[in-house]
């Protein structure tokens, strides 16, 4: 039996339209087809142009998002190496752990969750000691703080240091320009603005990370060897693995949405979306945990009201409403409920369908909550 | 546009049925929803019974087959360990790679391509040092050779050593029995007999193999870490990554289809296609790689005669025929092809339309070919 219709408002997966959803089930073709290789060519060509490069390193990666991040400090990290992390949530920490674990010598520069990391102190980091790579997350998923890269990228650039970013939760929300900022390396995933299914990471290296990969003296492990990963991605087209062809399906039909609506449009409707989920939550009471200037439009973390469980909270919303949000992560675990208006599910109409359902949540544990003045507040932008 | 049909008699992918490839189409659930979870826990019980194994830790793994080798290697191999490999093919050559990668001592047991290993060598080799662990591929994709695992496993047992096994070609071709043998480790491939799509590894871990992960000091990369995955695919159903719903829909819906068949009608079935397959080489003058008693039923490698040249040969089923076979790996490049019966694509008229496909492109390059009386020895086995 298939499964049921959630509309998925959490931090990812998020909804994906019927057109990616069907082209996974399109006639599967082999990795190394002579039909197939310009779809993948086209995407990794949509991918350069998304993240706005033209690093000939850009490519689509079989697994999650977390092999994109293995991946980066796979190639860019040897044992001994000093790496600057700059830690204000759950996917900064393990940015960190993932390089510590491939033998780098790690600092971490921590800003309390929800808090905005302060862009100089990262810097500072990276100046303070012969730097390797300085890696920090663009749109921190666990809490939806946006971090202001620019600062941080011409640190980097002046210790001499590499710099890459997580943008898992922000390409395709957020018009990104890696080689004009200066980024090394970017990661992210197809599940949240990009509104294609979870198992691929999107990544691309510039031709300074390529010449560090050039240099090293230790190979990092065969499946995310940039090296290896050149000759099937590159223009031999040899094989290296089983690419993931229905998922790369998927991402072409996905990515052919994002261009058909265009990245500035794009941006101006998740920035929309947000803003009128936030002057309905205002109505029924609630507060953001992140001021709008500092905040992830694509993803909202709200503070739950005193004597609200977090538990029922969620579960009354995904049982009666079939809406799915996501709790805290880390030190906001049952503090906080997260609200992704990601990709394909940044409409008005789940905004309305996500604040009435928050609102009757509230009720069912007892709180007084005027959900017309919310939908009315929210629609009236 | 959506792609060509094309059937696919390469090493993979393998042909998947319209309701394998309609399920990555259901409606995307989250990946921790209360819906999705009995989806998963029944894909993993499936696994576990597919593997002829017990073990709690049992999971289908984001990323290609090569992902699950480096999980096997990542957690179970640290640096200085004695590691034995059976090399008989690309994927042992790359088994080995992986487990040096990873630091390990790694002594390789070399047996020509095409050649059938001897598994009392392997058994030397790890009785003679502490070996950590011993590591053979069981259907070698780029040979066509069968390993007997009995007797490694008893030897690798005799010597106290763990013993993984690469299983991408043979699950869901042949019956396995993880548990009776004494593997500690196998890792599979979605796209191959089990004819869902590629993006996913099957995974098994024993009870030995934990305990080896509970007693090591080097942690491996995040994204494999045994520890970590087991917070996801355990009781406690805690985020590690944004598992691959999609691909687990699809690798559901093929278990189905696998466990309706029964495994032994399937092994039955790939058995008989292959016998059928070389009834018709035969008359075809075209001479299997391997004898039928070492050869793997799912994959046949066969040599050109003198004076037919690959490409053009691959090029002719493709383009003529919309056939897709590989071809040689390694030192059997130009020498072989490969023509796969798996999963989905194991049927009698796969073998009349790839023997006619085959005869037809022999013709194209000036031999002689009895099409007719291939496909009525195809036929009348």
């Amino acid at each position: 039996m298939p499964p049921p219709e959630v509309l998925l408002l959490g931090p990812g997966p998020s909804p994906t339209s019927v057109l990616v959803r069907a082209a996974q089930a399109w006639p599967l073709l082999g990795h190394l087809d002579a039909a197939f290789l310009p779809i993948l060519e086209r995407v990794q060509q949509r991918l350069r142009d998304l993240l706005g490069t033209t690093n000939a390193f850009t490519l689509p990666l079989a697994g999650t998002g977390t092999s994109g991040m293995e991946a980066v400090v796979g190639n860019l990290v040897e044992a001994g190496d000093r790496v600057v992390v700059g830690v204000h949530g759950v996917f900064g920490q393990r940015f960190a752990e993932a390089a510590r674990r491939r033998g780098g010598d790690v600092i971490e520069v921590l800003t309390e969750f929800g808090a905005v990391p302060d862009p100089a102190a990262i810097v500072q980091a990276v100046a303070a000691g012969p730097t390797r790579l300085c890696c920090v997350v663009h749109a921190e998923t666990s809490t939806g703080v946006l971090l202001d890269l620019e600062p941080v990228a011409a640190g980097a650039r002046a210790a001499g240091a590499l710099f890459a970013v997580d943008a898992v939760t922000s390409l395709g929300g957020l018009p990104w320009h890696a080689d004009a900022l200066g980024v090394d390396a970017v990661f992210s995933g197809t599940q949240k603005c990009l509104s294609a299914p979870p198992g691929l990471s999107p990544l691309t290296l510039s031709p300074a990370a390529l010449r560090r990969v050039a240099e090293r003296r230790t190979l990092p492990p065969f499946a995310v060897d940039a090296s290896l990963l050149t000759g099937y991605f590159g223009a031999d087209r040899a094989y290296h693995h089983t690419a993931p062809v229905s998922l790369i399906y998927a991402l072409s039909a996905a990515l052919d949405e994002v261009f058909a609506e265009g990245m500035l449009a794009r941006e101006q409707r998740h920035r929309a979306v947000a803003a009128s989920l936030r002057r309905g939550l205002d109505v029924l009471g609630l507060m953001p945990l992140v001021a709008v200037a500092d905040a992830t439009p694509m993803l909202t973390s709200v503070c739950y009201p005193e004597g609200i469980e977090d538990r029922a909270f969620r579960a009354h919303l995904r049982k009666v409403h079939a809406v799915e949000i996501g709790g805290g992560l880390g030190s906001l675990a049952g503090r906080v409920f997260r609200l992704g208006l990601m990709g394909h599910g940044a409409r008005p109409e789940n905004v309305l369908r996500a604040l009435a359902a928050i609102g009757d949540a509230l009720s069912a544990q007892g709180r007084t909550a005027d959900i017309g003045g919310a939908l009315a507040a929210a629609r009236e932008g």
